[in-house]
């Protein structure tokens, strides 16, 4: 992959002896060798230093946008921003050139124009920054939407609450440095101040960048593994997630859901039931058909009791696609929360959970389809309850000159 | 110090070569060698992975406690809590025998008795939990308490906010590793929940791990480095942090302030007078009377135009001890906060400050008199709003055996 190999190539053109590489490597989770397009520059040629995630820039031009295909940093700042009113298609495309042309800077370790702080933009830090638009975009710019671009279906378990309702747009601001992260988001609050208003701001973390080893799967609250059964290589990403034809190719489509967990009442459930009711391991998080995480899902499988092995009402068997349906893929990019207890939580020493993200060509056949058999019939919903849901179209990449959705907001 | 050559020796002693002993090096910011006692433990001898955080412990056990003189972690979690009606001493000292030995597990990375999560604790990532007693807490104990130890006194600029106000107890959390701080809040809660609720709960930022150089000053969200003028050696943190004798030897005391920055007035002026309303530079956090960031304050000095160099109601003149008291330094500890926009700040689209942290061996001796000084006059104060205020004595450190403050809980 171009990056991958872009972020290699600077490192030894630097002239990186192989200790330093080394180094490099292990630190930035060998991202800038991995597959899935997550490169460390060597740009400064700096990065054998004490502070090897400062220089860790996520080229921001590309066919599609970074922030899907790229590995989950350990920071998001996930806002939904709605345009004030009487912004317009004008307005619309005025913010989406703003910030597009400010997000290059900052993802690229440069000063956006008008910004009186360069000091804060210093350290990317694989920062990336995601730009989707929501179905109400599209009407107030008087274009022709995606024809699956609308609200999220609603479930019978939902308890939405609005202020984690749809909104215009969503920009989805990833780094693995909550200090760049934070800057991101002032800038860009703003930098689009004229046109757009901030409707909610969803923080959420991973492990942080070096607590993982390269390309393992990051825990939720629960301690879960999250996220086992992803599109990998570039392949996956052209079946499951990126447009591949007609007017919105090269976008995709991201789901939003936030999602309140109870400790309080998971934690009553000793390990087995609770590995049942996932039909996975805790401690790798094999199905328990297997013995590694990345084996088979395998719904047949009995155990020595000649009973199934995973559970037919459990997370993974409920979300895992039926045969005749092997497009019911997604893939799946969560964080998680955990904020101070709220009187909304009554009965919980905690306010934690997770933020649902996926993305994929269509979520009228892949996320929907998963989420409705979920909702019907999975032993997680004990414990979880859906309270916020939106749905954007993703626009695809940009090049050096071009800005956000440029090609749909012309006329 | 001991803990530094600890770090250093396991790793040697488990065969690391040297190459893989750069790899640690860089990638814990050199802390296995760092002067003030934070560590990476070679125990798992697997610290030569992709994952250079997930084996790094600070030891738990010590003279004092860890968290003070340790170098600051990425994250905070602090927590206040009052203890429950008719815990009394009894309900004290159970209090602090389980969170000390579930503190020590967490911080070595062990499970927990009781604990059901293995697998969330084998992240340490530098983790470390320190406990703090205020007033109240002495008084429910029937103990006698430091004399210096009582509510914060007032300040005429203060907006205090009840929900940030004085506890019984306080445990700062703090982790290169939100997942990890996060399981560690949410254990010692559920562990203390017989015993103690929580009051509140302050999240703070810094820098990632492997963002800053070794020993780098972090920025707040104003972007000034914050924390240059801070004790460095054993002698200064005898001089200036730890009590040294009395029925309070090996403790310290911690003053909490809550700080609401204001990003909308405090961006509306150039970087200019930003400088000169702190006294040092943006860019280096040089004093304005010298060039580099451990120049020092010399408030004397005069510029070209024979005018005083550093404002004498800059936030730095003010804050500078006088000649005659050269006792008025502190240990600061501070976090950053950036949370969605609130109601309750107006006018900001930005809802973001400081946890002030700092730690001295007399808060009336040393934090008092500055803030007073800089109550009465400060340029910052145009942009920043004292919300919460709390005073703790941090007990001294355990060994292994012993519990927080046990010594104090005898009677």
């Amino acid at each position: 992959m171009t990056h991958a190999q872009l972020g290699r190539r600077e490192l030894m053109a630097g002239g990186a002896v192989a200790a330093s590489a080394l180094v490099v490597a292990s630190c930035a989770r060998g991202k800038e060798a991995d597959p899935v397009g997550q490169a460390t520059s060597g740009e400064k040629g700096a990065s054998v230093s004490g502070a090897p995630l400062a220089d860790a820039i996520v080229p921001f031009d590309g066919e599609h946008q970074a922030g899907v295909q790229t590995p989950s940093q350990a920071h998001v700042n996930l806002v939904g921003f709605n345009l004030k009113d009487g912004a317009g298609q004008r307005g619309a495309r005025n913010l989406m050139r703003l910030w597009t042309e400010d997000a290059r800077a900052l993802c690229t370790a440069e000063t956006p124009r008008g910004s009186l702080e360069p000091e804060m933009t210093q350290t990317p830090a694989n920062l990336t920054v995601t730009c989707g638009w929501g179905e109400s975009f599209f009407a107030k710019i008087g274009a022709q939407k995606p024809e699956w671009l609308g609200d999220v279906r609603s479930y019978t378990r939902d308890k939405l609450r609005p202020e984690w309702g749809q909104t215009d747009v969503v920009l989805q601001i990833c780094c693995d440095d909550q200090l760049t992260a934070s800057h991101v988001l002032r800038h860009m609050v703003r930098s689009g101040a004229s046109y757009a208003d901030v409707a909610w701001v969803q923080q959420g973390f991973l492990n942080a960048n070096g607590s993982l080893e390269d390309g393992e799967t990051p825990r939720n609250v629960f301690g879960q593994k999250d996220g086992t059964v992803n599109p990998k290589t570039d392949a996956d990403f052209g079946e499951q997630v990126w447009i591949e034809d007609g007017p919105f190719k090269g976008g995709t489509a991201m789901v939003v859901r936030r999602i309140n967990m109870n400790m309080e009442t998971w934690e009553e459930v000793d390990r087995h039931a609770r590995e049942i009711s996932i039909g996975r391991t805790l401690d790798n998080g094999a199905p328990l058909s297997g013995t590694e995480e990345n084996d088979p899902v395998d719904l047949e499988a009995r155990d020595k009791y000649g009973l199934k092995a995973i559970d037919p009402t459990s997370h993974v068997a409920r979300a895992h696609p039926p045969a005749d349906h092997p497009e019911q893929v997604i893939l799946r990019r969560p964080y998680n929360f955990d904020l101070a207890p709220s009187p909304e939580r009554p009965g919980e020493l905690s306010n934690s959970g997770q933020i649902f993200i996926c993305f994929q060509k269509n979520p009228r056949e892949q996320f929907e389809p998963i989420q409705a058999r979920l909702d019907e019939l999975d032993q997680l919903n004990t414990w979880i309850t859906h309270v916020g849901s939106a749905m954007y179209y993703v626009v695809p990449g940009t090049q050096g000159g071009t800005s956000w959705g440029e090609n749909l907001l012309k006329g």
